[in-house]
């Protein structure tokens, strides 16, 4: 079982590209040819098979050029069951197509719930005498508000099975200052510090040969300082950053992010990627095109800024 | 639409019993009338009824004498497909009794993601032109590590429906030291205090005419101290609290969640009532009496402990 940081470590360099789509089925916002086959009463099979179809336009169309893909669960949850399956769908399709899943789910639970968590997404589930993987994705985005025993049954199970999380460290969002940038009495040091020490720790126990850990950090794109000081904090971590595009990051911003090897973070994008024709008649091809297009000029951007910053220091 | 928090107020009331029943599906550890129908190539089909049947039998049994019921969706999502259809399954059979639905799920999200997770759980999901309930149960566990704009989704979706939230702010398990009782420097006061205090405000937006919120708090029965803080900073939040039980909290430390009119808290225990037994080959009848001798005691042991700290107060 290769460790998942060397996987998604050779996977951005073998495609030059640092770059996620993230996954967000939201029905209402897809173009026309997908919608056009729903209606107010369709049943959670069409449900599912419009947001697989979706998702298939998408998947196909990145595959060659990103890493991983980033389905965010709460918008597969909010359509039930059907919903449910078009992400254990859209997990198979984007898996053999080659690509790394990173499921962004922000779970957290004491530790017993917490192993059942790492099941469902990681690992496998016992029935009666042998076990089962359920989701089996490569990577979860995990909280880590109850603290360190909340991370261990992942930790573990990444381990075990060759697989990754990310823990939420300082999150992309405006509210995210109001409990993670408070300062801690005695080190007078923002909250997002000491969870990257705890993050810095963990990923002792999963380093790969690439020097990575599967245990990883995510950093938004959206404060660039706090960025800086957490790379350094956190050195073997990849960090998932998302914030890019339609929250505000910037290339510039998410350059931050990245080791002086030019590694060690992707960046998501979902709406300002798969969301930006929600009101035209195109069709799939040109959808297709479209999303193709995006992505690729946010890899460009991307890569320059991080060779501008290298030139800079 | 009634007020969550007057409905669980009103069943408590009524019930004269402050206790929920947690329902953790663990095949593994359910009593053989249970087990002996699966195997390990059993279906989704298989495993989803065999999750309905267990809690059907548990749901009969506490039914009359609980307000509420808690199923950890954790433990529902380590079966997949089967274990959702589970869960939609065991939401409806608990509402068709009676009983109040808390969903324990933790979700946290930046606001537009955690709209999503309100729509499925307490809202409605849009499809095209209109608006479908999807699980649709009165109240979810959710955490604020992201801060107070990831919360206000969920606020909003509370008064428009009818329906509640606890937010974690400490919580039950050992490794909740490590973040939330980090002291913020300028005030020397652990960060649980912070976030009651947005719990606090929060809570205004949707008071009852019990005099009690829907917008209420998850505080662990294993810190009592720190229970007696929290009391006194949240008086119009229901608790809802964990760690009785299988974790450690006693009746007396639990009671330190109520308020002097003996209301604003229910005590959660799972393990120690639905899984107290799961080594024996007892009957299905007997299962159900001894489930129910279970909360029928803890229900005892909570009310003379809310008495014994009134008589001392």
């Amino acid at each position: 079982m290769n460790n998942y940081a060397d996987r998604l470590i050779e996977s951005v360099k073998r495609k030059a590209n640092p770059c996620v789509v993230g996954l967000d089925p939201r029905i209402d916002q897809m173009p026309n040819f997908i919608k056009k086959r729903l209606t107010d009463e369709s049943s959670e099979d069409d449900i599912c098979q419009a947001v697989v179809r979706f998702h298939r336009v998408i998947l196909d169309a990145v595959a060659p050029i990103v890493p991983a893909v980033k389905p965010q669960i709460a918008f597969y949850e909010q359509y039930g069951l059907g919903g449910i399956q078009a992400f254990m769908d859209t997990i198979r399709m984007a898996k053999k197509r080659g690509l790394i899943v990173i499921v962004d789910a922000k779970r957290n639970d004491i530790a017993s719930t917490a192993q059942a968590y790492a099941n469902a997404f990681l690992g496998r589930t016992r029935l009666i005498s042998t076990e089962h993987p359920i989701f089996d994705v490569d990577c979860i985005t995990v909280s880590a508000f109850l603290g360190r025993d909340s991370l261990e049954p992942f930790v573990k199970t990444c381990v075990e099975y060759g697989k990754g999380i990310f823990v939420l460290v300082k999150t992309s969002n405006p509210g995210s200052v109001d409990l993670q940038d408070l300062r801690e009495s005695e080190s007078h040091r923002p909250i997002y510090t000491h969870l990257a020490r705890m993050v810095a720790e963990l990923a002792q126990e999963a380093i790969g040969k690439s020097g990575y850990s599967s245990i990883g950090a995510v950093v938004g794109a959206t404060f660039p300082h706090q960025a800086k000081e957490l790379r350094s904090l956190m050195p073997r971590s990849i960090f998932l950053v998302p914030g890019y595009g339609s929250q505000g990051g910037t290339a510039e911003d998410a350059a931050h992010c990245f080791n002086p090897d030019g590694l060690g973070a992707v960046v998501n994008a979902s709406r300002s990627i798969t969301y930006a024709f929600q009101n035209s008649d195109i069709t799939e091809d040109e959808y297709a095109r479209l999303v193709r297009t995006k992505t690729e000029t946010m890899a460009k951007e991307l890569t320059a800024a991080i060779h501008r910053r290298d030139g800079r220091t």
